[in-house]
This record gives structure tokens, sequence and C-alpha cells, in this order.
């Protein structure tokens, strides 16, 4: 139930947890928006609903679009019991965590919006984004015990346009200057950190911003923040693919880029921790979930692409992060 | 360095480990000649060493063939220094498993042969097969402690034909009886639950035979049990491709077999324990490992076939596996 409306997400006076819902239901309407405007064909809505009356969600896909391959946008506000064992995993991070039940458990709620944009030219870039709120509360009483936001935003291109990862990197950067110079340096390195392919030893894309666990400051603060980045992202991310998405390209770009999908597809299923942990839970919605998924990968044995080619130029980049503003 | 000759693997004089290193030696290039015989293009042999003289292996991969989009039959022969941390998790199983050195590590030795091989035509199925050793020893006397043997055959395709599926069971049924009649039944049925994707609820393939920690009964004789199984591989797979191969298809019979090798992909990148554990291992051979995967695969957004299409009679034998024979 969305009692709260977009206009009322600044009132101090209602529960966080509804203003980030109204939040997150408003953005999932305006990036659909402003992206169905790249496209000759548009958003599919599907909503769901959680087992046992634990909340629900609304998936929105475009698929086999004329700019888009796949894209999806996704919220999701669940809660329900946080099971005794993952309150003694999280409360290492967060001391006001403690089972309340008399098995150890207590409350929790979750809400977030979490998108992936796969357009069909190699040459222009595939993004995500994702930005969640979660918190535990007493059983009993109600009351919030532990509270967190977490999020982040990042650009995975094919073949690089160093004017393009700088665009990306200086609207997240402006979105969060304004309320912090310290914030930026710190999320674009956890970014770059984060979306690290161990056994690849390279990085998923030319990164972006990522953070987790922030509640050193007022909530009703963050959620300025989070509605500051929110707001960076079509602005970020839009103009790269008008750009881009009718580009000539060849069978080898596209080869090169389906190559490049195989490496998100490995990223997402073996290091993601939210798909990770998505898929391991029972009653998710594994659609959902996997919406995240290229619609099309490629797995090539032993390849490398030779020297001085734009293949290993991105390469070069993503084994060694750079400092794009 | 192989010392001993295939002729020798059952002279029970000389180390099992050796003998079981021949025999991978040998299945390698016979299964390979034997499927390079169903393509006009062959496999491309890479031979790589582990780091710090830790053995090494030789990977045969076969790309874009005529019949063969992608296929490879690796062999790794590997030793090392097993930590405390993993004599604990290994222990479990197997009593005769100790810490030696002072850092409650133990020497290891590993080989085995795994392949996976993915044809061209929808209606030729992917088959996966795998057979290893591996024991621990005494660092100073050099004295075996704990050793077994693991593997196992099974076969994915996108669309039915029952009699393959009994063709295929039948040959490994048959490379198992011979030596004891609790066997197949028990690996048949080992073989559906460690293939079953939880968060899809249904089976990679059509099954097939798999067991681990094998050890109970003299090494000699389970050696002459893995060279059986060994032998059904070829026989139970190459009719199969032979048969379909040339099967004319459907341009969305192509599609449904991007979507079940997606599937696939996210068998062995989510749940496989070889290969999680091959990509959290600091120095091992990725290219070997992620071998497996299908040249391509595609994931769209919340398919379900049609009620009563040969798609839905797929999905339905892999929701609840049957009994082929």
């Amino acid at each position: 139930m969305v009692t709260v409306s977009f206009e009322q997400i600044h009132d101090k006076t209602l529960p966080i947890r509804d203003r980030m819902e109204a939040l997150i239901r408003q953005k999932q309407k305006e990036i659909t928006d402003g992206l169905a405007e790249l496209d000759s064909v548009t958003f599919h809505t599907d909503s769901w609903i959680r087992d046992n009356n634990g909340g629900g969600g609304q998936s929105m896909v475009l698929q086999d679009g004329t700019t888009f391959e796949k894209g999806g946008v996704n919220i999701s506000i669940v809660h329900g019991k946080l099971p005794a064992a993952a309150v003694a995993r999280m409360k290492a991070d967060h001391s006001n965590l403690k089972g309340c039940d008399a098995d150890g458990s207590t409350n929790f709620f979750a809400c977030g919006l979490s998108l992936v944009i796969h357009p069909h030219n190699p040459h222009a870039p595939t993004s995500h984004a994702n930005y969640r709120y979660f918190e535990t509360s007493d059983p009993e009483s109600g009351e919030v015990q532990a509270w967190w936001f977490g999020g982040g935003a990042d650009l995975t291109p094919s073949y690089l346009y160093e004017e393009d990862a700088k665009h990306f990197h200086q609207q997240h950067k402006d979105a969060l200057d304004k309320f912090d110079l310290s914030l930026y340096p710190k999320y674009k390195k956890w970014c770059d950190e984060y979306f690290y392919i161990k056994h690849r030893q390279e990085t998923r894309g030319i990164g972006g911003i990522f953070f987790d666990d922030f509640d050193d400051r007022p909530a009703d603060d963050i959620l300025y923040i989070i509605e500051s980045c929110f707001n960076a992202y079509l602005p970020s991310y839009a103009p790269l693919v008008a750009k881009h998405k009718d580009d000539p390209f060849t069978e080898d770009e596209k080869k090169w880029q389906q190559i490049r999908r195989g490496r998100y597809v490995e990223f997402n299923l073996v290091l993601d921790r939210g798909t990770q942990f998505g898929l391991a839970t029972p009653g998710s919605r594994v659609e959902s979930i996997l919406m995240s998924l290229p619609a099309t990968a490629s797995w090539v044995y032993d390849h490398h692409p030779e020297q001085g080619t734009r293949e290993a130029k991105l390469l070069q980049v993503l084994q060694n992060p750079v400092d794009w503003v």
C-alpha cells in the first residue's frame, strides 16, 4: 500500500520507509519514460506479490526494441522475518540490530529500485543502477532498530569513449558533491572494487558509484542524496545511448560486445551479492532477479584482442581503473 | 611426467595416481578422435602449467566446427599443499585425512578429465562428463592417507527424444552393472539431485550418472569401473549427434536452444561446485574451467513455452525426472 505521495517524500513526520517507497515508484516511472523515448518499443509491466503477504514488486521490461535489446527497471517492497542467522551476520555492521523474538529473529523491511539496460548497438554502453533502503524493527513495538541505504550506478561499454566515461562520472560526482565532497571519491573507489571480476582480473565496466550501509547521518538527509543520485541517472546515460544507438558497426564489433556480455553474466551469476542472495532466498521472484542478464551473450575459448586495437584498449582500462573526473 | 603407459594401468604394483593419469591421457585422445570424426574441424590443443611447479594440464578445444559449436575435453594433473581449512572440511567424509605439517596442511594430488560438448543443431544434445581422482599424502613419508574417485556423465537436450535418453542411460547402466548392480540406481538419482537448478525448479538436463567420494572398495577395482564408464561415453553420445546433426530446424527452435543454454550457464556459474571451487582458487586456469560455457546463450524475460509444445514437454521432464531404463 502506498500511503505517501511523491510530493510528501521530504515530510519528516512520515516514516522514511514509506517516503523511500514513494521515491522509487516515481523514479521507476520517470526512468522508463525517459528511456522509452529512445525506442519505438515500450516497457511491459508485471506486478508480483511475495508469498505469505510479505510485499511484492513491479518489473518493467523492454525486450527486442529498436534501440534496446533488453532493459529492465524493477522495484520491490518486501517485509517479513529476518532469521537469527541473518541478524548475527548483519550485526557486525549495524550495532542496533538485535534479535527480538524468542527464536532470535526480528522484523525487516526492504525496498529498492534496480535497473539494467542493454542496447543493441555495440557502441552504446550497458548501464546498471540500484538504490535501496533496509530497516529492521522490533516485532512487538514496531520501533525501528537498524536502518541503512545502499546503491550506485555504473557503466559498461564494449568500446571505450573517454568523453562518455567522463560524462557519466561527472554527472554522478555533481549529484553527490552538492551534499558532501568526500562521497564521490569514496563511492567511485568502492564501485571499482565491487565490480572487480577476480577470476578475470578486470572490472565489469568503467565504474561509477557504489555504496552500502549508508547510515552515518540522518535518514532524512540521506534521502535527499539518494534522490539526487536517482536524478543523475537519466542525464548521465540517455545522451550516451542517443549518441551511439545508430552508429555503424561491424560483425566483429558485435562479436566483441557478445563476449563482453559473457563477462557481465559471469559477474552477475558468480559474484554479485544481490543476485546470489536473491537466488538462494526461497520465494524470491527469479525472473525479476535475472532480468539483469543480457538477451544474448557469448563465450569464446581463450579470446585475447590483438594489441593496439580498440578492444585491447578497453581491457587495459578495465584492468587499471581510471580516475575519469 | 607420465611414467606409466596405458597398457600398465591395471598393474597393481604401480601407484594408482600414475595409473589414473595414464587412463585420462588415453581417454582424452580417444574421445577427441571419436568426436572429431563427426566434424570437419578438429580439436586445438593447449598445454598449461600451474605456478610453483604444481602440475598442469592439457585443454583440447573445438570451436566453430561444422557439427560442434564448441566442445572442450580437458585433463589436469595437479598437486600441492592442501590448507588446514580444506583438510577440516574434507575430513567429514574421509576419516583418514589429517593435517600433517605444523600449519595443519597436508599434501594433495588430483587428476581428472572433464568435457563439455555443445553441438550447433538444436536437436543434437549437449553432453558433459568428468572422471577424477583425489588423494592426500603425508608430506614426510609420502604415504597415502585418504583417496577417492568421483565423476559422471549427463545429457542436456533442448528437444527430448525419449529413445536417445534411454540409449544414453542404458550405456551407462551397462558400464556399471558389470561390476555392481547397486551403482547405477544410486548414481542416476545422485545425478538428478546434483544437476537440479534450485532457483528454476528444474534439472539441467535428462541426467545420467554422478558420484563422489567413491572409496568403499579397493582403488584397483574402482579404476576398472572408471575405465568402464569412460568407455561408455562415446557409444552413449556420438550416435545421438550423428543422428541429429543435420536435422532441419526452425529459427524458433534455435532460440529455444539458446534459452536452454542460458540455463546451462546458470547451473555452471551459480551451482556447480567444481566451477566455483576453480574460480575461487588462486592460480587456477580460468579458460579451462570456463571452457564448459556454450559459445552462445540467451535470456528472455519470463519465457514460458506454450502448453502441449515440444518445449513444454522437455520442461515437464526436467521438472519430474524420469527413470529411463
